[in-house]
């Protein structure tokens, strides 16, 4: 049941990642969405929109909520969203009294949109201490071999010779830009209700929202359920990383077909031929980029959201997103591994 | 772990198919694989290369061959490749005088492509079963309410009325051809060796191939480690799908939201609107065509295989292929649910 | 005015195409358009629906057509087509009395779409031609080196020992196959009128448009207005092709900058370094491959077009597919001169 | 010789755009080559490493220079890049002994992607200039029927009622961020020599590339030759802002199907039904989406730019980026005519 190399008990060894993986298990959503159902009813007690120990008691069943997931399924195959099934259980959990509170002004589309932005600020969190370390690795580099001789190539083609330094800087360039920008990236909240005018809130719709951001951690910023370019910026951003890492993983491929220049510690084998030590990470840094280019393709097209929110656009997203995440994780992954990897760079 | 909705704990209730998904289990694989070695030694010790106890034995240990998993994802992690892990693990369990009769001549691409070929080879004809199972109820709404009157639209405005048969005809046109390309589309073994010449088989490659290709009801062409058309031909052939399936998730979609021509059953509940009945499935078919087409650049992209085998370009295709097809196999679990939910189309 | 560099007045050195661009001229489009309204008259004549003297009028009219581009441009831009300006120009041209016999019973689809399929029918015998071009080349390569010694490359290392022959079977194989597709691929009218059901013609409406596929040279089959899998399909094709001699370029490419196993003839200067011999051919074959493989993902985008006719997709697949068939040109002209360039290739 | 809709003798009509179209031509193309030159010089002579002579000599001639196109067009389809053959024309034209000062430490990128930043900087300010255009008419739109009710849609059904200001609120948010980011978007120069070392330039390199940007208004970062970003970001922001705007087009086209809810002027005629009033532009704006949103994919690929500067993946940008700009101008031109063609929205 894994079509996904991501999540495959095999294949996920080479292009998963145990430490970002979790964040895309139904239990982390599932934990995400019941936090942001708690987050919600304590800042609607706060702004009195709902009474305290109805807050009190959500807080309590989200905290401890184990959830029925065949029903989730199951609901999920008629709904198109996990949410009416997830609070209808929650509900439950929470007792008649406070069942009415729970969810108060909300739709699907904002429990599960800030659930993603809840966990992929952990992400990027922990993307931009990769790209540090994958930086550290390329200084570490340089110190060793920067004074070295690489011969540069222009068109397919040896040219004038460079220094190890010198393709070491086009490496690392945009490495220190990604760093800054995953850690300036805006994760906002999302809370639009029914079609984005938290209608049933009233006058104190703006100020429950911003309660709830800060309470998550998350941007206060206006609904944004049919303009999607939070999801494009972030898609777009992952899509640029792997694709610069893709530039090293091709450039160390070539490297290492002419031999001479370059000297690994890891390598793959063969089932065929005992001799060969295949450059598998850098090639797998070129296979991600390219898969994180095509699915940027289709959040794009997801960006024509029809209406006040489409079922069809924002599933889309679901198809594309978590896996373009999987595959920058794994090309920060890769990419850390293979630079820790290089024994020798160019000649003395 | 589940980055993809295909394999995920409640969103494959949605994106998901209880009928192909176990061809992307890792069990399923490994068993194809297995039966790989098993006919290739069967194929060899028939034509002489291998003693027939040698092959006994070798298809003796596939058939009851229970893998050591966290070896094998660790072995991908290193190889890029479960193969020689594999190969490792069913040499012990053969015996040492088998061991070196077990994957003779073959390589890591040759037990990985055939073994996704047997599978895609079963699902192929599974989609076809749907197909006609769609066409079939097309059939039936064109029997009930061919003669009812549709407004026919064109760039998004009412045009002139046409007959709910004639929009059934275009629903149904592309259907029946797709229906007869799965059923015609070839599904090569692969057998190449190494550098994809057989170069430790001599004269006798061809034939062994050929065995090898009937044991496993496969078609024999000449190895295409390099040359990827077969795998573009199925991708096209299974985006084609979704996408004339998306087509008619569009209509339905824009007939459920003008209202007066269709009548659904099903339909999915919202958490903020009770009175809502969304078309969730037409929505899915259209999120499901566009994936597929965004899919399908990438494998496009992995035509440009260098050399006799492309590490990048073999990783990239496992990263789309096999959710392409859940993606083509949950359209038209979708798209066969959908049609049998229409309770009318058109007014009388 | 040449954002494409197919079109432009010095990139088009380098990626247009002589022979085909002539065929996406404003005035061959149109030769085809009026050549379709002249065939329509004719087979209306034919079954009796307009007068024969209309039909002579409408030929002549069609065949000495000059239209006011001015005119064209300024409709398209209000109209979305160039079509029902188009029709008010032949018409005046025509005389009042032949003028209501003009586009009797179609629609601007079908005028398009089938002046497109005149066209590609023409440059589909064109492309199997040149595949034959370089299968010839590379068939002469292998007579006269399909011995010499090639290094095998897997995983972008070097692997054992293959022969030129293995290496040139490997470019081989899809070419032929793209050239009997290219034979036996059909070429269809469009002929549905304003709706697709062809209601102005009646019950003569089949014989109408049979005659008018005959007249044209094209393939009779049901009205495919909103069943694009024809455009996929070719599409498909055209990018296989460019897919398949991209990895020749690739292979050629890497040849060159190892260096020990090709000589070549052409290759580019470098305004930076005189002593430079790019393999400009080969790195260009690549950026066309991986163009029509990015643009296939949007005709398959196309796939989703709703209700009877989309404007919408349907202006998707003009902004890609004449695209799509000049990078299949460019292509094919580049990989037979390249081809033709090669002086040597392994070792003897 | 127009096989892109934006470059077409008619189809420029509805895709094309008169004021951006220039800045892709190849005069202005050349102008800008020209400038770089002429800057560099400049810049090279205030370092002391040409003679002032010179640099006025080329000054001189870059001015007033009118290039051989024939001999452009024969030398790119050699060489793949213009260069080479301009710099030789150039020097033929500032004589002998300022010959050698021209061109002195760069190479063909260095002037093709200084020209393009030239030019996109432009074109991003005329776009800052049409989106305040379109956010003006919004804000019009709002003042005038902000207060009227509109039926709310998600999941492609009527939800509950919002106002016209809650859905012109969803149009305008992303577009004031785009005209944030245009107006911040840094145009670089690119200047780095055959292998990105300004090897020729010593220690003068640094302050002669400061010099040149400035000289031509450019920001002055450290060569991109391989490195990518800047090409990937200008793409991304010109994807979303088509995207965004396909966003606003398809809703106008959605509602323009219902009808009651939305009053257009324009809209085009059809060859086939007098009485239809389509919404052209309003389609046309989500082809454009879907066909930036397409090509985002390739310059996505294009970042696996190999070693110190690539043919191939630079080339595959040349195919795409001149044509998404020209898909943006297109949609903001759409963009604004149609929300200025809308005479009534809501219902009061």
């Amino acid at each position: 049941m894994t079509a996904s190399p991501f999540d495959h008990p095999f294949l996920s060894g080479l292009v998963g990642d145990d430490e970002i993986a979790p964040y895309f298990s139904a239990e982390a959503d599932l934990r995400a969405m019941a936090a942001f159902e708690a987050a919600l009813a304590r800042a609607e007690a706060d702004h009195a929109v709902i009474p305290e120990e109805a807050a009190r008691k959500i807080a309590e069943a989200c905290a401890g909520f184990s959830p029925d997931l065949a029903s989730l399924r199951a609901a999920t195959a008629r709904d198109g969203v996990v949410v009416p099934d997830l609070v209808k259980q929650l509900r439950a959990a929470v007792g008649e009294e406070a069942a009415k509170s729970l969810h108060l002004g909300a739709t699907s589309q904002d429990v599960i949109d800030t659930s993603l932005m809840i966990r992929l600020k952990a992400i990027a969190f922990l993307f931009a201490g990769r790209l540090s370390a994958i930086v550290s690795r390329l200084d570490a580099l340089d110190r060793r071999f920067g004074g070295n001789r690489l011969m540069g190539h222009t068109r397919m083609q040896a040219a004038i010779p460079i220094t190890v330094a010198d393709r070491l800087a086009a490496w690392r360039a945009p490495l220190t830009i990604y760093r800054d920008r995953l850690t300036e990236q805006n994760f906002p909240v999302q809370f639009g209700g029914a079609a984005g005018t938290l209608d049933r809130l009233g006058s104190r719709a703006a100020a429950i929202r911003a309660s709830l951001a800060q309470e998550l951690g998350l941007t206060d910023i206006a609904q944004w359920q049919s303009a999607r370019l939070v999801i494009a910026d972030i898609s777009g951003l992952f899509a640029s990383i792997s694709g610069s890492l893709g530039k090293i993983g091709q450039d160390i491929a070539l490297l290492a077909q002419a031999g001479d220049e370059i000297e690994m510690a890891g390598g793959g084998t063969s089932s065929a031929m005992a001799h060969k030590q295949n450059p598998v990470a850098a090639e797998v840094l070129v296979s991600l980029a390219r898969f994180n280019a095509t699915a940027l393709s289709g959040i794009h097209q997801s960006l024509v959201h029809e209406q006040e929110r489409s079922g069809a656009a924002w599933t889309l997203e679901w198809l594309l997103l978590p896996q373009m995440t999987m595959g920058s994780a794994a090309s920060l992954r890769l990419a850390r591994e293979l630079t820790g990897n290089i024994k020798r760079l160019g000649t003395g």
